[in-house]
């Protein structure tokens, strides 16, 4: 080879390693796009992180009792599903985006019937009441913004308000009161120029606590004060045991503008897939505003809204049999937990979830050593720990949330197991 | 009355004025909570403010040929609505939060046939397409982010931009390029390091433009340079006229991660009311981040879901027979729409709207003109004023968007009746 043969030669050689390179720059090396940091801060679902080891439970052919979930397992009412198999639509057309106004007008006279004198206007139906939460929170609050919520609260408060990009601000209740309203001053102390709202869930998702007529009462007098809106989470509102009267933010004279109600066919109705909810308040304003963000996304599903409409002809004795239902797992529930040497249950007014404090160091690691270590004759409990429904770091460690949407039997073989399993969880870790 | 029965008299009077005064601050003085900055900004739907008129032309027993919306006339395949009909669930009860696996997998076949090959975990089930928008602009975008869009675009896309606190930053193409693609330079004008995304429409609403494997391909190559997303629209793919072919952005090799196809079974099946649409992705980082919105809101909603999923079933009939119902549509109304003197419309090669230029000085005023003070044998025509669909102010004042979802003789009526009515309006116009 000459140079001359040798210098065509190194840029023929040059030249392919240059298109090979070009074209690893173009097709190959992962230019990445970013993730917004709202994003990076959406939190998981708490008890997702347990779902790979129930699976492992399962696989080993291991009964899980599942006490973390919210899902009923009572029958959604037979006028619901007829009306669905009744449909005779030849065009699945968008509804308003307020939803149908048949329903409003249904919703309402249910309402008000229940002591809650609302009109049509007064209403938007919503996908779930997450969505209704999601409108209630952009129309009243910013960037930074803050909301005060006792904790422990539903996990997915968290995730509606980093999506709103309005920063929580928990008020500790504590299960030596059953978990009842914190001092008014405890609010007070944390009440700032950011803050727009405070939030209840009433009955509470997970603490089961029925809120009294002097705690709203209370509430509605801070929110006035400090010119807030006081939202609140409704959906179990039919769920009272005891003779308890369930008192509505809707009730209060004088809180028409402050007041937002959330509400849901989820549980009422045992409904939870057909995602229809709505936002309730007297504020023509905010009204105005959750009526744009509704109109932005068009409207809630239509054949959904019929099934909802159609559950409003449910016959009381339903809601009878469910209640009278739900009382006796929770009284079996507590019952039971209350057996179990060292472990602290307030007895819960509504709703259908309990916290139970247990004997042991850390919930997270106990619920997920349940699912992968453990079993009592070939079964074992889901639980979730406590410690994702609350916002301070370091509360709730010890504790567990139950949802009593088992019936009597397995609540009480569920029991059983905890109870079995606390004093080999705590010798292991003594051993360790 | 003495000095001191004056002074008791005083005071007693006094007591009563505070006594009613504190009650009136109390109770009915109005202490008004404020609306978000965010929900101000909201916008309205372009559309509602003509709303009031069309129902006063109808109270005038005028009929209103429609051509604002985009609800299709086409029926909804009958599979869907037997799959409904047929639903046999005792509890309709949450289903997964990506969507029910079964939809999935039937989706990723359904995508794979139509030669976007995007496995099961690429796909999240939202709550229609506007859904997925938010859960695409969640997971990219931060509060004073920037997405370019070109213009005129879907209205909505501001609302969803406004509730994520993101500022649209538009590019405009123009009627006398059909709405092609903006050049590339034009875009990179734009581009700052706010800008996270470009959003396109795919074929467009409103202009009914599809781009072409260039244009996705000189898109592709820009967002890969500046490290931006890529979210596409394609909720139209189906209904494209004339043997173009659609090019998907999942159809560009390399652009894997920047990639972000928004759908839903809306148009494609005239199943608007469903409510059902999805976000597909092969970036497993933005998946896992959309995931945990999906989460948040627990699910999209169960019947619809199995409606959606039967959807799939469709016979190719049903399109061949529905995409010849719009080409004729779509060549009627632009044949009709040249008849007219001084109007400019670019032949829409999908979707089934058009932008049309009409000789008016400004297509709001003649809109609501049209419902409130005109009549041709006592009908009229309601239109969508296309200002809505831009953001730059003063852009499409002489335009409207046209949706061609109406019979083929209403059609024929409907422009007939806009042509009576432009010079009668310009004559009023003159002598006012």
């Amino acid at each position: 080879m000459n140079n001359a043969d040798l210098t065509i030669y190194t840029l023929f050689i040059c030249n392919k390693f240059r298109k090979k390179i070009a074209n690893l720059q173009f097709n190959n090396i992962k230019t990445m796009p970013k993730i917004s940091n709202k994003g990076k801060l959406m939190p998981e679902s708490p008890i997702r992180k347990l779902v790979p080891y129930s699976e492992i439970a399962k696989k080993k052919g291991h009964k899980v009792y599942h006490l973390n979930i919210g899902q009923p397992d009572i029958k959604t009412p037979e006028v619901a599903m007829e009306a669905v198999k009744n449909i005779d639509l030849t065009i699945l057309e968008y509804s308003h985006s307020a939803g149908n106004e048949s329903y409003r007008k249904k919703l309402a006279a249910y309402y008000t019937n229940q002591g809650i004198p609302v009109n049509i206007e007064d209403i938007i139906v919503t996908t779930g009441g997450s969505e209704a939460l999601m409108f209630a929170m952009g129309s009243t609050m910013d960037q930074g913004d803050e909301i005060i919520i006792p904790e422990p609260f539903y996990a997915n408060y968290n995730g509606f308000s980093t999506a709103s990009g309005v920063n929580v601000i928990p008020v500790i209740s504590t299960i030596d009161t059953g978990f009842a309203l914190p001092a008014i001053a405890d609010f007070e102390k944390l009440i700032s120029a950011k803050t727009k709202a405070i939030l209840i869930c009433n009955p509470g998702n997970p603490t089961g606590y029925l809120y009294s007529k002097e705690e709203i009462m209370q509430l509605a007098a801070l929110v006035k004060k400090h010119d807030l809106f006081l939202i609140s989470d409704e959906v179990y509102r039919e769920f009272t045991y005891d003779g308890d009267i369930h008192y509505s933010v809707m009730n209060v004279p004088g809180l028409e503008e402050h007041a937002i109600m959330i509400d849901s066919v989820s549980k009422r109705y045992s409904m939870c897939g057909a995602r229809i909810g709505c936002i309730v308040s007297k504020n023509k304003e905010l009204m105005t505003t959750a009526m744009k963000f509704a109109q932005a996304r068009l409207s809630p599903p239509t054949i959904e809204q019929i099934a909802s409409e159609a559950a409003l002809d449910t016959p009381q004795s339903y809601f009878d049999e469910v209640i009278s239902e739900y009382r006796e797992r929770r009284d079996t529930l507590v019952e039971e937990l209350n057996k179990i040497d060292g472990v602290i249950v307030s007895k819960p007014k509504g709703a259908f979830y309990c916290i139970a404090q247990l004997p042991i160091d850390n919930a997270d690691a106990f619920a997920q050593w349940l699912l992968e270590s453990y079993d009592l004759n070939g079964e074992t409990v889901m639980v979730a720990p406590a410690a994702g429904f609350y916002s301070t770091p370091g509360m709730g460690l010890n504790q567990v949330r139950i949802a009593y949407v088992l019936k009597k039997e397995d609540l009480i073989s569920a029991v059983r197991i905890l109870k079995a399993a606390i004093p080999v969880y705590n010798a292991m870790q003594v051993k360790a």
